[in-house]
């Protein structure tokens, strides 16, 4: 299997080290050949090539079977012109590959659960996949400008219904597989675009009679999650309410230093990334929490290569370690050890064989 | 002063009876004389009148001091064409009126603060503005239709810089009013509109040295509402990201039937109305949460009339009623007294006597 690794800005190096070390674990314990290859995006491929997102990166991935992604972002290319700062090559590379669905699922860890910014009672039992359109919508509609001699400016949310039947149809599979209940989310109160998911969202509906569904406006949505989370199963809805909403549930929990998530193309490819960000302040120091970056190794490996086992296997040790009272500096677990980045991995490690 | 009553839908009507007791004891308290019109609105209207903003309401609204607003909205009229909904009667008479600036304070009632979903150690002390844009944006721009022969459909998120300017204006004077602390919250990293925001809050943040400005991105903003209310002082946004936040941060307090907004003009006029819904499901029973209505007026009464210490008495009574442990079937207040929606605002005049 070819892995492409994008470690990108800030901690996105160490933790990817961190995924490369799980894998190859993997790779040794299971019989499998994973073949690395390393690229550049982000401000980091900006200072190499003054571009965030390079031709040579863009080819590699299109060839790869799989991409891990560290982060990308630093306040320090703030003033750059919005085609050359780090956002963009994410951006890109979703756009370039088609990854159009991104799972997020978010679920505490009783060691962390204490953690939570909600009441015991409000989060106990929540257990979220949040299925997020990612390459339409107002991110990459046409015309975005400004206009009338820069005294407007103007963004376009366009779907085609192509887009959002494809989506959909996740949403409503990964429901399938889960609990069968898929919270649509829209504003077809206001937004054109928004009557025509709901239509596609009924329709997809009758070939999915097992399913639950029901539609939220996105505002209901956002109160709800912070009242009911435990309430929802899957969520599904469009690029920028999908960004809204999953950053909104990667809070709950009390743990974002803990959330994978996966970006999805229909053949199975797919790019794998942390939630969380690139975390400029503590990069280098070799305290970065490497776990959300090995949980997204498990993503690629579930997803991307159908090796269920050996995704449960990392779950399973990245669960034992916080058992055991390991925590990385963003964590805390009374009465447990603070350890580094290096460590925690070995301690996954060490679980794992 | 001339005020208009739109009760609209499901429990408006009784909430919309409890305001004007309030005013009417405000008046003859004080020495005021306030004349109130009654009009439809929503689902209302759309009934009496086939439309949801009936000319005459507008008419009426137009002319008037300032505009009561109960609630509009039920699932019963979720099959009509858009255009006939009742919301509609909503944005319509926002647009109409060019109430751009909609003014939304979060703050909790010490006797309620328990129902929060947080921990009282993450919502303790938090009070926030959120000042949201109104009348442009993603709600009305246009082309938004379908396309490609259906296939496909637009909405358009466009905006002049005056539309900004005049709302970020807003907010600027309002943190100089607070605690000189305002965020503004766009998605800067993506967008052109956003771009151009974050431009104009900095040009104007030299209008205002006194107040800090932070900007942030919805995204981040959905995560620091849950996770540190308390950081916040004034929000500024544009239209769609303030209705997904400001109902996020509706429920933090645990509350949301005690919510007031003001959506006002810049001349002062203003349409006042709680931020919860027209709940059909306990409308004419008798039991509704009349405290949001109240406080709207309230709201009312310092805004559109400058009638400061009029607003800060109800408000008083309206605590005091809390303090007193009376609470309608919506709230809990322990060892309190559960009472319906007449019984409640006979206890906020006797407050107020
Ligand atoms: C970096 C940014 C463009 C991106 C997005 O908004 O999609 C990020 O917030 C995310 O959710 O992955
Ligand atoms: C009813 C709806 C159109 C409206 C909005 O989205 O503005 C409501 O949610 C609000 O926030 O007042």
């Amino acid at each position: 299997k070819q892995i492409i690794l994008l470690p990108g800005d800030g901690i996105g190096k160490e933790i990817m080290e961190a995924a490369k070390a799980i894998l190859n674990t993997i790779a040794s314990e299971y019989g499998h050949r994973f073949t690395f290859h390393q690229h550049a995006i982000g401000g980091d491929a900006y200072e190499q090539c003054g571009t965030p997102l390079p031709e040579d990166t863009v080819k590699a991935c299109q060839s790869a079977d799989a991409i891990l992604l560290g982060a990308v972002g630093d306040k320090k290319y703030d003033s750059l012109p919005p085609h050359l700062r780090p956002e963009k090559g994410l951006l890109g590379i979703r756009k370039a590959l088609e990854l159009y669905a991104n799972l997020r699922p978010i679920k505490g860890f009783t060691p962390l659960m204490h953690a939570s910014p909600l009441k015991e009672s409000v989060i106990n039992g929540s257990d979220i996949l949040i299925v997020r359109e990612l390459t339409g919508g107002l991110y990459f509609g046409k015309p975005r400008e400004r206009r009338e001699n820069g005294l407007a400016a103007i963004d376009t949310l366009y779907y085609h219904r192509s887009e959002i039947e494809r989506i959909v149809e996740r949403g409503f599979q990964s429901a399938q597989l889960r609990n069968k209940y898929l919270t649509s989310v829209d504003k077809a109160n206001v937004l054109e675009s928004s009557r025509m998911w709901r239509e596609i969202v009924n329709k997809k509906s009758k070939e999915f009679p097992e399913v639950t569904v029901d539609h939220l406006l996105v505002d209901a949505a956002a109160m709800k999650l912070v009242t009911n989370p435990n309430s929802f199963d899957v969520i599904v809805t469009e690029n920028l309410f999908g960004d809204i909403l999953s950053d909104e549930a990667s809070v709950l929990t009390g743990s974002l230093g803990m959330l994978p998530s996966a970006s999805l193309r229909s053949d199975g490819v797919g790019l794998y990334e942390p939630v969380h960000g690139s975390a400029p302040d503590i990069a280098g120091k070799g305290i970065a929490n490497p776990l959300a970056m090995i949980l997204s190794a498990a993503m690629m490996l579930r997803h991307s290569f159908q090796m269920i086992e050996e995704a449960d296997a990392i779950e399973l040790a990245v669960n034992a370690a916080l058992d055991q009272g390991y925590y990385t500096p963003d964590l805390d677990i009374p009465n447990g050890k603070q350890i580094g980045t290096k460590e925690m991995t070995e301690v996954v490690i060490e679980n794992l064989t």
